[in-house]
């Protein structure tokens, strides 16, 4: 998917909610362990309701892979079902020697068929471009993330002066790629530093976690994170596909879910003049 | 495998070399091809043929990823046909939010049965910790790795003072784990650099790729990198893997290329009096 093709389909939606595809099976309905694929099923179930309120879905690899081959079967089987109608990202975390990142981009936008993977900017130029080289596929560079763990190394100042390792790595990577292939992870949970962010990045998007169950607010990182084509991917995984699983309509607290998160997006949008 | 059979294991077969399965199959011999598991009947000859030479295996998870289920399948076999007899790394350069991460070290551990496996430091304490709860179980974590694009990041220095990136993950990392959960990646293309690595690591193992096709010296990270526990495990993936993949006899030029590293380092071994 292109930047204007997301573009439109963020304001035909009014939304630029990404549902997180956290699928943990000790968590889900007891239901859908009766099925054949518990992990499909439910993540088919949660698709078809809030499809109409969301522009992208993110199943995160850690789940699938934990169930080893089967868990991948299930994945492939859910990026099928999303299709084209939204957005896709394979949150993998993945980088590595150029000619290894070139395997992973392979895996995630030909045999997978996503529209983009996050990737780890530790090693540095060659391990990311690799995922650059795709037409309509994007590469989510992990910048400043919604983790205690993120002070550790992102906030640790480059010398001379006082720039942080996450503002290098905006910085730095700006040139490998452009607005049309590249977004961040910037976390939701440290919004006040979106505003130091834009000055860096004024047009790329960000992948925004960290909404919801991470405690990050919604209004704030507009306030500071929205620009005038959107430029943000919001994502909530537990508070939207875990909503009622206690419920035997649990569908419907999904959907409700997502259809407020929506709502919010829809008037942020509009007192902005997006759209 | 706990850091004392690992020691064991390395002093008895006289070596210290990994094995690096970056199985490719447009680089395999044709007669694996017209198998029903190419992937893992390539990876049973080479095993067969190196397992006497080495202490450890590290397939690549990026090319078994790229067939989907059917490469995990190859992968889970090949975990399974090396058995308890060789230390296995799962080079899968993970990492993620602490949650996340445990779902991976679960993935690794429990579901693939490796006994280590890769993981990028970038999103810091949480992200690693989460690998280093399971008993003989390791943590492998990125230091300065041996691409081009290590300078990006891994070589910017932390202010104040002139400390490097990975110098700084090498400090602070420590305090998570220890000599017997914890082993650090460091590129042997940069052989000078061990000797300050183990000025601050003097007992961690450390995973060592580079040696072969990317142009690393054995004698060289020896020189600066062996400890009276040797400390080393040293990886070549392609320069053995498919030394003479053209030829008919391939397995006994795999065997030669393992049995040449072998002998050179049952040799560094004995000169320094490790056994």
């Amino acid at each position: 998917m292109t930047r204007s093709q997301l573009i439109a389909l963020i304001k035909e939606r009014k939304s630029f909610l990404c549902v997180g595809l956290d699928t943990d099976l000790t968590k889900i309905p007891a239901k859908f362990l009766e099925t054949e694929d518990p992990i499909f099923e439910f993540n088919k179930a949660i698709i078809d309701a809030t499809a109409d309120y969301c522009v992208a879905y993110k199943p995160n690899l850690a789940f699938y892979e934990c169930h080893g081959a089967k868990g991948w079967e299930s994945l492939e089987k859910t990026i099928a079902y999303i299709g084209d109608t939204h957005f896709t990202i394979a949150d993998a975390k993945r980088g590595d020697i150029g000619n290894t990142s070139s395997y992973y981009a392979k895996t995630f936008f030909e045999v997978l068929g996503c529209d983009s993977v996050t990737i780890a900017p530790y090693m540095g130029k060659d391990s990311v471009e690799p995922f650059l080289k795709f037409d309509g596929k994007w590469a989510i560079l992990l910048a400043l993330t919604s983790n205690e763990g993120a002070v550790d190394f992102q906030f640790q100042s480059i010398a001379p002066g006082s720039e942080r390792l996450y503002e290098k790595v905006l910085k730095l990577s700006q040139s490998w790629g452009n607005t049309g292939n590249l977004m961040y992870v910037v976390g939701a949970t440290r919004p006040e530093m979106l505003s130091s962010i834009r000055q860096i990045i004024p047009d790329h998007f960000l992948l925004v976690p960290g909404v919801g169950a991470q405690g990050g607010s919604l209004t704030e990182v507009c306030k500071y994170g929205l620009t005038p084509d959107v430029g943000l991917l919001i994502n909530a995984s537990r508070s939207i596909i875990y909503a009622g699983a206690q419920e035997s309509n649990f569908e419907t607290h999904v959907e409700k879910a997502a259809a407020e998160l929506q709502s919010e997006m829809a008037q942020i949008l509009t007192e902005r003049g997006i759209c």
